[in-house]
């Protein structure tokens, strides 16, 4: 196979390997935070020589750019799908009902991903192309069925509600989450 | 002075240390994060003997459970000033959206701070209780004008709007929030 221009030899011989290497960097990322995701932590979670790493990725910043993004593509193609598969208004509303109640942080490892990216992103500016592009993505699939300015707002509105209800110790009634969506889509 | 009961013999008796113990531990989360937050850079922030650690603090997490009740008590009080202010319906309508263009993560330190404490509280829900009541700090705050059910959303609206802005690299148009804040208050 040819290597693609700027690309190192190698890097297509083993896309198995350096897949299971990103992997192994959100399981890190998870398990102890972008501040324990080094090098040696995420050979050992991916189970290849420690030599390898720097084979494969440039250093730390792409490594965990790659990690983020294959996190943050994973979320965006459920967020969308659940956008397609809407037929009408009412039911692209219940979409984003079922997104913030079900989807968004619907379990602790991407609760607590989510929270190390914008961490990451809210401390080095260079990080914010990801929170950028994740957004658009999502405001995109809103886009099916709102207007530009409704689909922003309604975005903010999935990741307060989703994020506070994760964050607080009370139990919060769902139709809080229908009577939200209602009241942002309306005109 | 007597000591209170249950509290070491001492602690009253440099309040100023303890408080700058406190003020140094915000500063290490706020420069390397949580994971960074070590007895012996905290003790080196705040000039103290490192051995004087244990005597103000039980433990890493009272001293980190003491910062960030510190942090979410300022952010509250300048959040309640905001909403005490009001006048009527439209000053508190106004004075969300100021809340959210100016006060909520107006500086990337109390930005990475709050996106610290969320990382935290995600991964162990001990610290939900913080999160817990921080928000239900700002929505009594809130319910001074509002109903519960539109306190409760209009919380979560200004956390998401807060974020998004502050991670998004693209130019937003202030106008968005006035018009969120609008829909979501109007029953």
């Amino acid at each position: 196979m040819v290597p693609e221009p700027g690309s190192r030899r190698g890097r297509q011989n083993d896309p198995e390997r350096r897949d299971r290497i990103i992997d192994a960097c959100l399981d890190v990322i998870a398990e102890s935070g972008v501040a324990g995701a080094s090098h040696r932590r995420i050979a050992a979670a991916a189970d290849v020589p420690l030599g390898s790493m720097t084979y494969y990725f440039d250093g730390i910043d792409e490594l965990l750019r790659e990690a983020f993004t294959r996190f943050g593509t994973e979320i965006s193609e459920r967020f969308e799908k659940r956008m397609a598969a809407a037929s009408d208004l009412e039911s692209a509303r219940e979409a984003v009902v079922a997104i913030i109640l079900r989807d968004v942080f619907g379990n602790p490892r991407e609760h607590v991903l989510s929270h190390e990216l914008y961490t990451l992103a809210a401390r080095e500016p260079a990080y914010r192309a990801l929170t950028t592009a994740w957004m658009q993505r999502s405001r995109d699939a809103l886009e099916r069925w709102f207007d530009p300015e409704t689909a922003r707002i309604l975005d903010a509105l999935i990741e307060g509600l989703s994020i506070h209800r994760a964050l607080d110790d009370q139990r919060r009634d769902p139709a809080e989450v229908a009577l939200a969506v209602a009241r942002i889509t309306t005109r």
